[in-house]
């Protein structure tokens, strides 16, 4: 892969590079160049045409979306241009017989006289409604249909179930995502990093992406760590300097020892728990040495109540005889919320039994296969979980794989295009459009409305008809009380629209949350949420339906 | 991101880096750098540790699996090596209680004492053999850990789903990868892309992958193409040389006009079809004046019988008067059963009425949200379609969108390690182990087995017990008539083991295809297929159930 260097087409519009260097122009679906090719053939690759990138269902059963990828878009065309090693890869792609002067004329685009208004990123989006409309030269606005559904489809979809896990997990849990390890391919992992923590997350096991990102990072130890040991005994540095500096213990293996038995014929514990697993204190008691201030330990791998959860309090007791705090445990397997119970009994007896303040309230957290459903599960049975670990199905998006993110083609020459389908849901929105949404007097969002590019905008206070696109008898009146125009310029082109910032994703995903909690509940729930309304102006509507009479071939019945 | 350079530790030992740069030793979990530090602390790093990469359970309700991903494993650990800034975000992001020397320590390593025995990429695979074994210093092989199962569990995955649309379609047909918009990130979609033509499919859509990789490209054009043009009489260069170059038609659009006509006016299909639509004709001869060779034209834009194909035919029987023959249609939307049949009819009436040899055998694509289960119904009902493109379903691995490979400690300072669940399935099978396919008569596998590492091989014509890993009662005796070794050394660390090449991608996949096609067919049919057998030897049995019982805590019903 040659060197790509990172310079905008247009000084003052400098934007970084695509994060992921194998984002480059060929990116795209082969039939993009061959199209390419013939609109080129035909005279026509520089009419000038109006894309709208939008999905049709929202995922995972729910009755919302949060838009996400917008950035990498932006990158990508602020960057988008061919390099010679490319341009003769597609002409040795191409038919013989396709002729010098188009790849010349690849060889020049770039997407200076591209106009791209959109939603901001990490909003929250319904079907229908453009989440990007894309103007330009056709040939060149169809070369980024691939690579802007791609880095859109999987964005939104992965940011949506963040915020669904959040939602269901409630505000107050910590949201840790971990799944590099079964993330679809290495980007699958950097993206669900960036989008789950855009989502609402608040932090990655991914050391990549935090560094990529800014997302902080969070971890602990594996089984592995556990079995890796045998006993306390072939611990050789065992001396432990107090949190202030003050002291040194000079045999930490045996403060372990001397705690672990004590805990063992208290009053509180007696005859709950025998002889525990030595590799697992040794481990326990070597991660304490080497992070006494971050001392968090996985406590399943040999019997939890039996071992784990004790060794842990004898070494954590001996970190705060110290002066340090232990962080917590970690619980990756069994019924997350029975153990969680009982490990906060067995915390809050010693508390009580040996006076160390506040350890009731050490942190617990549970990973394994978790998802909306299993957290939803915990929520209903009760639960002492403070934290949790998701992975495969947050950032596979095991629920729903996929979101059908399409980009069509409404508008070409000042003409709208409209394309059919005998499928209604998939007929297309013809024109080039503006979109706003309709808040009402308790704050929430009402509707959102589609209308033509040159009608009025809905103003404040004054009654309005919405119209569902494809459905006659659905219409409502509204009257709205705040009124926001959805798309904003993030691309101007060769226009003089300024365009708008691209934000630090700490501001999208403070955007995305509190978007989130301002929509009314009843589109938020888990359970047959109320679908939001989408709608078009009145002449918007006529304006369809002339269209798509005018498109439709008039059947016969035989 | 940094320049990264392209050179192995180890001189003579020079492999690529991996494909997407990305891939750095921080694509990990932080918890192998907390751990690698913890490791450091104790004076374990440098213990010599062994790991199985494995998965337990095969995806897709099926009973094999590919493996994949290997390659891409092997340029990681080649490559493997710390950058400075790596270090100094790795030193930022640990406690600041962490010293110096790990750091130093951190900068210096690299794989070149690591040992990777792996199956061979492309080989089909069962649950809980090593797919591969690592050993080296533990501290190192934990950090290799999220790396290589990131990089193994899509691949596999897709490959697994590639190979089973491929059983689904059979082997005449030709498989199309069109799933790039929809993969999970931009390297889903590379990824995606190289692997399902690992597992049999014949081209991609991705003209990244295809530079990359080598895989043949195909593609055609889209509904905007379609919608773009209002009426041929916009075309305004209408020539067309012939195909052989000897004449000129100087006015194609007439042409195609005339066949349409000749067409909707004979015997064969007189008040068959109307007027068809106009802008679709205009894209279509305009396609064909731009690819005279490769005319596939997508039919389903307004409607397929009375629009799409009498438009495509005209457009064929000009471009044959010239010498040239059409490459055919797509479709894609509708039933894909019945318009592929009525198309094909429509194709042979062509060829008789019009005389055009082999008109009828004109090619059928088909698209649109294909998965196995609509391949399978499509077989059911009959169908004429030559070529599937297939994205979504495929690429995402809607069915089942995660594998859950593993990476679990066997061995440490030659003491077997075992990893002990209350859920039999997972257990870990401890000890540094060899495996074997045992070959019966009919040359079909029969079993895997898996000994301790200085247990003597199966032997031809011997029989030999293999028992199940964790189930007593079933073991049964096999006579090998041949016995395959299935992890050899592609990377053999300070070893003299010779390295085995990584094969070129496409030997890879004759590799998955022959390997396929020699798997008894009841471990392959969609519908309750037989598992495949895997098991341990007599030895390696006891020895298991030995430490399983050691290690067991053992409880005390209250």
């Amino acid at each position: 892969m040659e060197a790509r260097v990172n310079n905008g087409p247009i000084p003052g519009r400098v934007v970084g590079l695509p994060t992921n260097p194998v984002v480059t122009p060929l990116l795209t679906d082969l039939y993009q160049f061959t199209m390419a090719y013939a609109y080129w053939k035909a005279g026509k690759h520089n009419e000038r045409a109006v894309f709208d990138l939008y999905f049709r269902k929202n995922p995972f059963g729910g009755e919302y979306t949060v838009f996400a990828g917008l950035e990498e878009c932006i990158r990508f065309i602020a960057n988008f241009k061919f390099t010679e090693d490319e341009i003769a890869f597609i002409r040795d792609t191409l038919p013989g017989s396709c002729e010098d002067g188009f790849f010349d004329y690849l060889s020049g685009i770039d997407c200076s006289d591209v106009e791209v208004y959109a939603i901001s990123e990490g909003s929250v989006v319904f079907p229908k409604v453009p989440l990007m409309r894309v103007e330009g030269p056709i040939a060149v606005v169809q070369l980024l249909e691939t690579p802007f559904v791609n880095l859109t489809n999987y964005a939104s979809l992965v940011t949506t179930n963040a915020a669904r896990h959040r939602f269901v997990a409630g505000k107050s849990k910590i949201l840790l995502e971990f799944g590099l390890r079964r993330a679809q391919g290495p980007d699958g992992g950097i993206g669900a990093s960036k989008y789950c923590y855009m989502g609402g997350f608040d932090a990655t096991s991914n050391v990549a992406a935090g560094r990529l990102f800014g997302i902080p990072l969070r971890g602990t130890h594996s089984h592995a760590f556990v079995s890796s040991f045998m006993s306390p005994d072939e611990i050789i540095d065992k001396s432990l300097q107090s949190s202030d500096g003050s002291s040194t213990c000079e045999d930490f293996v045996s403060l372990v020892h001397s705690w672990l038995s004590k805990i063992q014929w208290s009053n509180s514990f007696h005859g709950i728990f025998g002889e525990t697993n030595q590799s697992e204190l040794a481990a326990f008691t070597s991660y304490a040495l080497a992070f006494p201030n971050n001392f968090l330990a996985l406590v399943d791998t040999y019997d939890v109540m039996r071992s784990g959860i004790p060794n842990f309090c004898a070494v954590a007791v001996a970190l705060s005889d110290l002066g340090y705090k232990a962080a917590g445990i970690r619980l990756d397997s069994g019924d997350l919320a029975y153990l969680s119970c009982e490990t906060r009994k067995f915390f809050c007896k010693i508390e009580k039994e040996f006076g160390v303040s506040g350890f009731g309230k050490t942190a617990i957290t549970a990973s394994n296969d978790l998802n909306e459903e299993t957290l939803d599960a915990l929520n209903k049975q009760g639960h002492e979980v403070d934290a949790f670990g998701i992975g495969t199905n947050l950032v596979t998006c095991y629920a729903q794989a996929a979101l059908g993110c399409v980009f069509k083609l409404v508008e070409i020459n000042n003409q709208p295009r409209i394309k059919l389908s005998e499928d209604v849901s998939k007929v297309s929105i013809p024109c080039k459009k503006r979109s706003y949404r309709l808040y009402g007097k308790e704050g929430y969002a009402l509707v959102d409305i589609m209308t033509g590019e040159n009608e009025p905008p809905p103003k404040l206070g004054e009654r309005l008809l919405c119209r569902h696109p494809f459905n006659e008898s659905k219409r409502a009146y509204v009257v709205p009380q705040l009124v926001e125009e959805l798309m904003k310029c993030y691309w101007p082109g060769s226009s003089d629209n300024p365009r708008v910032d691209l934000p630090p994703l700490k501001d999208i995903r403070d955007r995305c949350i509190k978007q989130l909690e301002q929509m009314r509940p009843d589109h938020m729930r888990r359970l047959n949420p109320t679908p939001y309304k989408v709608s078009v102006s009145a002449k918007l509507y006529d304006f369809i339906h002339f269209l798509w009479l005018n498109e439709a071939p008039v059947g016969e019945l035989q």
